[in-house]
């Protein structure tokens, strides 16, 4: 991509970002086939995309310019797919399917604070809960994020009150790294009362958002959100979650994600438990205790990590050379088409092999893009979809 | 078998409990292979067997006699294998391995109380945990076992201080029905303080042991007793335990034998629930909060069982006819030999169905006979070993 198809592209995704709600499946099925610059074509010029509504613009340019101009203001930049600081994670977004009208990796991201996106979540763990956290939640979450960060890991949060605000404090107190990924503009202090802590993670770590500069989170953004937390992490770890918790969807697109899932456990006579007992006793979580035992579930997708760049397509060459032997195991046992996707606990049944070990496994196939997870269950990834600027991907609408 | 031999029977079973360790494999073995008689005669004349040590007696007879006679005056009953009032559940044992050089069947149980045995295990949850509880242990304990008792299932305990004494309570307090069983004789009191809980639960429910009478608690004898807690029941729940907690044993039982594991969990920062939340972590137990869960973990064991009698051996049928679809696809996915016997979670990958709905298939097959589990490893079920009186049973030593 030239330099100049490339700055069209950053205009396009800035144009889509503010006037567009995030997440719309359709915008990205549109993302996928034409490319930016013909989806804001179409879109501003009034062509029907469902779920997008007075999107009307005469002059699409001027708009993107403006809000481009807006983010230098407060600060904030824009990341957009194929850039060096765009986390691969986000691409799993793409297969991990839809949850309340939602998915699919965001059009472009804002950022603010001084580090490299793809250097904080090299190994990152979401940690999130409630909002009406104990004082006992507030306490573990602080000494997981603590713990995480001691060993390097960078800790991604919703900077809620609670739970989320327990463990980017967490993070900050002992020095380390932590993002907040906001469902407002990145420039928007959303709670109100955590002016402080949101300047804190930006100085020490990095605040964003899909939503442009000075968007106001709505409920639905909220749940968008959540996405974003679990595909730029390796984990997600709930600590306290109600029935209702909003970090129960968090750790769903964790599943979806095929992200590995945690859950901290507390008094049965908590209801502020509740939510994640539940993710327990279904398996859409396992028990975790303390940050050691958070590494320990994403340790092998860390050292495993998958050497060689796997490319596909017609006559490509499948490049399993770096896989250690469960891997290849996991990978053998996997079929190929959507109809037969098996969740892991099959995998670990048709390959004979311990259960986590082989959702880890998954994982770091996951990572390197040789397996695909959708809605819990994993097969072998079909061959991906062009890239905007790749051959067969600008075709018209 | 006639009554006289009946009586034979039970009294070389009362030599036995009274004069060589309970729970030894060597002991089973002959047992097996002679029948109580036959055995012993065999170590009364002082022929080694490994594990027993100065039981030479001259007269066995006048010994079994003098034991039964103690046993009446205490109030307590022998029952022995092939009784209408032995557990079928005990039956397990028989493949179960060994744990710390005790395991098989009892040489017969000695029972205080005016219930039916049989009776009460129909329906029996075991309730354990640490003597050292915290506050919130004991409620929880006592709630479950309560719950428990309303839905009509027994409570298993082992008459210890902390949570064991709680579940007895718990049951108690809604006049519920309660066995504790104990490593000491059934009418040994042990510990001390428990001399009112123990006659309250003699009362409402049993008190048993496979340990004479007057006999007193050692350290192995709490060993061997924890396989009898599990086998008495269809599921067992550790409510706090420490690394080393003894009810570990006990849950590790369960897996050996097929039973249900579960675990209550607590706050992380307790020490009183670190091997729970070890054990749920291992997949040794799944999670549970309250009564209702742990009776939705046995529902099926209840509502699936096994109708028909499955009969066994050359040329014998194999009776699967009130078998439910996924017992019969567990059944078709199951090895038959040792070797290749598979883990729950790799039976459910083999039938790709839900792993907690599946291990209660297996388990409600293992009571219907139909399949066996060693090691927490499933298979077919081996034809059984002949019972004593049976043809090919009495072959001597």
């Amino acid at each position: 991509m030239s330099a100049q198809e490339r700055s069209a592209d950053r205009l396009a995704r800035a144009w889509l970002s503010a006037c567009v709600e995030p997440g719309l499946p359709a915008v990205g099925a549109l993302l996928d086939r034409v490319g930016p610059g013909e989806a804001v074509r179409a879109i501003a010029a009034g062509r029907a995309v469902p779920g997008v509504h007075g999107a009307h613009d005469d002059s699409p340019h001027a708009t993107a310019r403006a809000v481009l101009a807006q983010a230098e203001q407060a600060g904030l930049r824009l990341v957009c797919p194929g850039e060096h600081a765009w986390p691969a994670g986000l691409g799993g977004l793409a297969d991990a399917g839809v949850l309340h009208g939602r998915g699919g990796p965001p059009y472009g991201l804002w950022v603010r604070g001084d580090h490299d996106l793809t250097d904080l979540v090299g190994q990152a763990v979401a940690v999130v809960g409630a909002r009406s956290s104990t004082a006992y939640g507030d306490d573990v979450a602080g000494d997981i994020a603590a713990g995480l960060c001691d060993a390097g890991v960078s800790v991604v949060s919703g900077a809620a009150y609670g739970i989320d605000a327990a463990a980017h404090r967490g993070a900050l107190a002992v020095g380390g790294t932590t993002i907040a990924v906001l469902a407002c503009g990145a420039d928007v202090v959303y709670p109100r009362g955590h002016d402080g802590l949101l300047a804190r993670v930006g100085q020490q770590g990095l605040v964003m958002s899909e939503a442009p500069p000075g968007a106001h989170p709505t409920k639905v953004r909220f749940l968008a959100r959540n996405r974003l937390i679990a595909a730029l992490t390796q984990a997600v770890v709930v600590v306290e979650a109600s029935w209702r918790s909003g970090s129960l969807n968090t750790l769903k697109w964790a599943g979806q994600l095929g992200r590995v899932g945690l859950g901290v456990p507390g008094p049965v006579t908590s209801g502020s438990s509740t939510g994640v007992h539940l993710a327990i006793r279904e398996r859409r979580a396992d028990l975790v205790t303390n940050a050691a035992e958070v590494r320990e579930a994403i340790a092998e997708i860390g050292s495993e990590r998958i050497k060689g760049s796997p490319t596909w397509g017609l006559g490509a060459v499948r490049d399993t050379d770096g896989l250690e032997p469960l891997q290849l195991d996991v990978l053998e046992s996997l079929p190929a088409a959507d109809d037969d996707a098996l969740t892991s606990d099959e995998v670990a049944g048709r390959c004979g092999r311990d259960p986590i070990a082989v959702r880890r496994a998954l994982v770091s196939l996951a990572q390197g893009g040789l397996v695909g997870c959708a809605d819990g269950r994993w097969r072998v990834r079909r061959r991906r979809a062009p890239l905007p600027g790749e051959a067969g991907a600008r075709t018209l609408l």
